[in-house]
């Protein structure tokens, strides 16, 4: 679950020319998908700050809780390491970064804008009145674009993330066939996300992750009419329609893959709403070409609601940018002008809520490459394929 | 899983009253805790803002994204509720919350100095230069002590975490009294993991949460060495030093409750170090005495591992805080020196870890009372029930 040094190579050419044209000494990262990104040790937010030194020019500094040593040894981390003994401290992080870089000539340090004003500030403390502090874009637009390295790692998780919705599918369809009671939704959840967390420990030596390996949303019936319902303890039942909506990341590269499903022959009103939020879905993913905005590619999915009366049931945008994390820029929405390019790689999900009857969303993880987009998820998208019948 | 409307009153005089003393309008919640404890809407952070205004006088009012409206419905708030859109949107959160809050007269506004630099900026800008904004300790300070309300949460979530600790000693004393395979670090994780999980779900009938209901670290041998290592596919076997380090939350009230456990006959290094860690656990969950600072805290429970000639070994504090976060203020640790007072919340859990052999911690979750510490988790820790026999 390594990338290759190449990578971390592209990745320092492409931060060095980002902070000279900014006129910045370098950039400070403060977050997992940051830090992983830029030297690829891998650990889960905690208070314990980890700070990630790049300079211009010169060599990176990281600065970890020293609980953390002999992990980011494990990781085989090569960037140089000091370490704080704890969180606050006595000597803070903050006090251990300054003094490590005394002498450096960081005048103008960049972080990104999702540091936390506390951070902020104890920060340009320690680091004191000859160094400025700014927010800067520097590396969230490098994220923007996944380098070619990155690529099959998130093809490995689409692998994995298909994976888990057939182990779903199998485990309604298994209890069907023996006529057994139908698994809750929260049973389910269970079993499609330890299927993928085993894959990725089965697949791997050593299995890294910022947030997590693999997780999901899993809801049937009225449930599903909320995007953000938790799974319940309900049993799914003949006549349900029900969303698997699961996410997996390799090398904390995320994708995710979900899909609707019905369970026994669909009514002619679940056949209506899958058919429009498939098409949406179909439409809007082939609009993810380069050279549209974020706000267009949008415009034309969730149009294709609208057009079959469907636009009360509207109640999220089409997409979103995937990567280091499983939400993050550009995202497929009226509001944001980000032009599409090759490297970007998005989700495509919009979605059908009816209160009180279901919800109903198809989504992909989709690639945008000079000659199209290209799903790497492949689950089959059309009703027939998602149908769970009841005797097979 | 919901806290009685006497818990919420009794936040509001409390922070009506810490407003007033910090001459604000009122208070920006900003983070699923925050929102969580102030008014009982339990999400899951996103890149789409949640803002909940509690104003010193006046109605509160939540902001949340239109694909929330009724998740929030169904979990009961009564607070009025704005939303807006979408993420980023055309109309933004901000946006959306300075129109709402437009004549209710919030010149001075207190936000959490968690709250990122570019939310900050966002919020400042939509509300105006007649607003100002400014981070402000006032809820962190409640939070600091555990409300009587609070308290049946907390302590049903350790007897759940408990029973998760009980659930992974019996998959291992299972399969050795079958002589079948020992099973790996991750399913023993995901077993008891899925067990708190289960628990939950059969005993509420709305689960909530903002980050899991349940969670854990699962490691043995040398692995468990590394305080932040993740579970692998390694096989625990006769000989091994076994950590379960884990976690459980009701109503996002989380607890911890951590046991070392040895499988087979404990050699003499093993006794030796159990016992330096049990010692010291001991004494140091003694300690947590209203009237001591935390600082003070750690040292005794931490003087008792370097008096063993551990010292080298110890690689964090003695604990932390616990509440609606797993992690927080205040921190049994040389830098803090909050003074303990009745309702603060505390992880004991002193660690030794010795490299290329083991680790070993000891946790319970501590509510400091007027009478002295009192502990909400009771798994034994004695090292004779921690030892899982090879047969029974």
């Amino acid at each position: 679950m390594r990338l290759p040094d190449s990578f971390y190579s592209s990745v320092r050419a492409e931060l060095t020319e980002a902070l000279g044209e900014r006129g910045l000494d370098g950039f400070l990262a403060t977050s997992p998908a940051d830090v992983a990104y830029l030297c690829g040790f891998f650990y889960i937010a905690t208070e314990r700050p980890v700070y990630l030194w790049m300079p211009r020019s010169g060599d990176p500094l990281l600065v970890i809780p020293r609980l953390d040593d002999e992990y980011a040894a494990q990781q085989q981390v090569t960037v140089e390491t000091v370490s704080y003994f704890e969180y606050p401290g006595v000597v803070t992080a903050e006090q251990t970064l300054a003094a490590a870089l005394a002498g450096r000539g960081a005048r103008r340090i960049g972080v990104g804008a999702g540091v936390s004003v506390g951070a902020f500030r104890a920060l340009s403390t320690a680091l004191g009145e000859t160094t400025t502090l700014e927010t800067t874009d520097a590396v969230a637009k490098l994220r923007l674009r996944k380098l070619p390295e990155e690529i099959p790692f998130h093809e490995a998780a689409a692998r994995i993330c298909d994976e888990m919705l057939a182990a779903g599918r199998e485990l309604i369809a298994d209890a069907l066939r023996r006529g057994a009671e139908l698994p809750r939704e929260d049973e389910i959840a269970r079993h499609v996300i330890g299927y993928g967390t085993d894959r990725m420990y089965a697949d791997y030596d050593l299995v890294v992750y910022t947030t997590k390996l693999a997780g999901g949303l899993v809801y049937a019936g009225p449930n599903s009419a909320l995007p953000h319902g938790l799974p319940t303890r309900r049993r799914v039942r003949p006549g349900d329609t029900l969303i698997l909506s699961l996410g997996a990341a390799v090398a904390s590269r995320f994708v995710e893959s979900e899909r609707t499903f019905v369970i026994g022959e669909p009514t002619p009103e679940q056949q209506r709403y899958y058919e429009a939020d498939r098409e949406a879905q179909e439409v809007g993913t082939q609009a993810m070409v380069a050279g549209r905005t974020c706000a267009e590619v949008n415009k034309i999915c969730l149009d294709v609601l609208r057009g079959h009366g469907l636009g009360d049931y509207i109640r999220h945008r089409q997409g979103h940018g995937i990567g280091l994390q499983n939400h993050e820029p550009p995202w497929v929405e009226d509001g944001d002008n980000t032009v599409l390019a090759p490297g970007m790689l998005l989700s495509s999900e919009p979605g059908v809520y009816v209160p009180g009857h279901a919800g109903y969303r198809i989504s992909d993880t989709v690639l945008v490459e000079a000659a199209g987009p290209r799903r790497l998820t492949s689950y089959p998208r059309d009703l027939a394929s998602t149908v769970i019948e009841e005797v097979r």
